[in-house]
């Protein structure tokens, strides 16, 4: 799974005879397949088998944006809305593929640490394979995603302690008891999953991606993810140019934008961000993923909470998409970036929403604020409304 | 919207030309349509523009199920997803012909009660399309749902009062404001918008549903939807048979179900159950869903708020899919339903899984049991490991 000189941080990448794929991934194929899901890209991808029992993965929607656009100030902006995946996260795109390679080799069981999507999304597939999973979670974990995961029957364990204390517990039960390594910074095969994101992405615009794609970080892997899916699509002539990718984090936790402002390898940082699945403070692949922006020539920028809890809001009462904290912190990147003119009104973007706001309740309800209750009677409803200043 | 001699009691059919409609809508033209979502059943609609800036709705999953068919003894089982729609539940197909017909007639604004899904649906395509949304839900909704209005910029009317008297309030203050109507019982546009679910299911299926179809009701608009949609079907000569339609109600709120088994018109039932999207004492729309059970030959049943529990769990564990309680209560009915012998073995049957389990954490909380935290230490891990019971 990884070097075996350098070990855990020489992660593999996966490199592909993009002349024999050429012949059997080209357009007229892909306008004809019929699957929808993430499945369509399988020459790219490193599994045997695609299995037909899998919960459907991946063709979310793309969706123009018109209304966000405006307020943003963006001639032409696309949102990617990977909540509706069946776990409710773009996770389930590298989940299907340790799903897949676990049954490869017979395993009868899976494992992963994660704040959390990763995690129900691991649990959530591998209840539907026949697969047990092991799930390690630091105990902050939002009551939403620990749900998930619960119902999903996984075995969970709470881990007392933070993302590197819980990432270090799972990987020695993990050596110790032999379970499938879904821990997507260790394993390349994860990050092809998540790369068919990007392929999506450039199929739907008619094999010419817009200028930007920006989505929040990590550990890193789904931003390597869209880098690798734009690099295979170059290299297979099917597109001209990657995308310039931005990287947004929160000040919070922002040891990438860091070291890359700072051209230096990152520093730990702490974990002081409502953003829970980009809350880490030693990420996992933080090679993969400066090197994707570098060679993209996109950037990186940090947004605070109070601006991702805004962005929340703002992505939903303009398009009626509801993003958790780290989903949504892509849009406050656009607008920050719109801000200081990194990106131009005339620059094209994808916003990469990676999941589902109704997994993190507590927060979603920080971005808003609860109306008081009412009598039901008609006539104090009138006294209310002319009072309340609601415009009717 | 209803008829003008019985007032609210008389809601409306919508009478379709299927001869005509039979020369636009054939098999042929379906399998060559690359439009997945419910507006590719467009003839049979009642919208005159499908508006391409919506979000996605409806083209859900069907699955197979393997596992959980085994656990409840039956042959053939499918899962109709719906929890994957733009926001979380089957309510999209209805609130996307609300939105739809409001801009036709230049309205500005649409308004519904609802106990949660057809509110937070409306107000998300509401936001989409650029119109305001005036939401009245009872005290009561869960969090989740109520965060998910919020998000979605509607205005939210928090009242103090149980279903009955929240619709009642709307209904003077839709009266006196001119707002689109959006409350489904009242606008038989809704219904046609809910039957494409099962015009979906008939169409997955090969044009050959199964014998039975099973969902969970409150109000009936659903269970009225289903039997239009397979009715539909059925008149264009797309379908041989209708499935029997079986109307699962919480013991806790059963007025249909009692109905039905005392061969009487309904009697106002408290609301004592925990599955609140199904929680309607008094349905709006009793006789189309009676009726709808009685001409498919199908039945009624009713589980209780545990056995609802047991079913997310269960459907959760087995097959990767997480359902609120009001969605699960269906897989508990037809736990039922094969305990008694309803429904044999060899008997297929579809279930409709209407909305996302992460809508009611609260919920979904009480089905499952939190693990106690262990601390980030690899011999007490072992420790654990042997004292816990987890089988690795």
């Amino acid at each position: 799974m990884t070097c075996p000189t350098c070990g855990e941080k020489g992660i593999l990448d996966i490199i592909f005879d993009y002349d024999l794929i050429k012949k059997v991934l080209t357009k007229d194929r892909l306008a004809k397949d019929k699957d929808p899901s993430m499945f369509r890209y399988w020459p790219l991808l490193t599994v045997t088998d695609t299995k037909k029992a899998m919960l459907t993965i991946g063709g979310t929607p793309l969706y123009r944006s018109t209304h966000l656009a405006q307020c943003l100030d963006v001639d032409t902006l696309y949102l990617k809305d990977e909540s509706v995946n069946p776990s409710g996260s773009l996770k389930d795109r590298a989940s299907a593929i340790a799903v897949l390679k676990a049954l490869e080799i017979q395993a009868t069981a899976v494992a992963c640490s994660s704040t959390g999507n990763a995690a129900s999304s691991l649990a959530c597939h591998a209840a539907r394979m026949g697969l047990k999973s092991y799930i390690f979670v630091p105990e902050r974990a939002p009551i939403g995603k620990l749900n998930q995961l619960l119902i999903y029957g996984a075995n969970v364990f709470l881990v007392q302690g933070d993302y590197q204390q819980t990432f270090a517990l799972s990987k020695q039960a993990i050596d110790a008891y032999g379970w499938y390594n879904r821990n997507a910074a260790i394993n390349p095969h994860l990050v092809e999953g998540k790369k068919t994101v990007a392929l999506e992405i450039a199929e739907q615009l008619h094999f010419r991606p817009t200028d930007w794609v920006i989505v929040s970080v990590g550990d890193g892997c789904t931003l390597a993810g869209l880098y690798k899916g734009f690099y295979d699509f170059k290299a297979l002539g099917l597109i001209d140019n990657i995308p310039k990718l931005l990287g947004v984090q929160s000040d919070g936790c922002s040891p990438l934008v860091d070291a890359f402002h700072f051209n230096k390898p990152f520093v730990p940082a702490n974990e002081n961000t409502l953003a829970d699945s980009i809350s880490v403070g030693i990420p996992r692949n933080p090679n993969k993923a400066l090197n994707a922006i570098k060679a993209s020539l996109g950037s990186w920028i940090k947004v605070s909470d109070q601006e991702i809890l805004e962005a929340m809001s703002l992505l939903g009462r303009t398009e009626g998409l509801f993003g958790e904290p780290a989903s949504v912190a892509s849009i406050a990147g656009l607008k920050k970036a719109r801000q200081t003119g990194l990106i131009s009104r005339g620059d094209s973007v994808t916003v990469v929403l990676t999941g589902h706001g109704l997994k993190d309740p507590k927060n979603a309800q920080l971005a808003t604020t609860k109306p008081q209750a009412i009598a039901h009677d008609f006539t104090e409803f009138k006294r209310h409304i002319k009072e309340g200043g609601h415009h009717v």
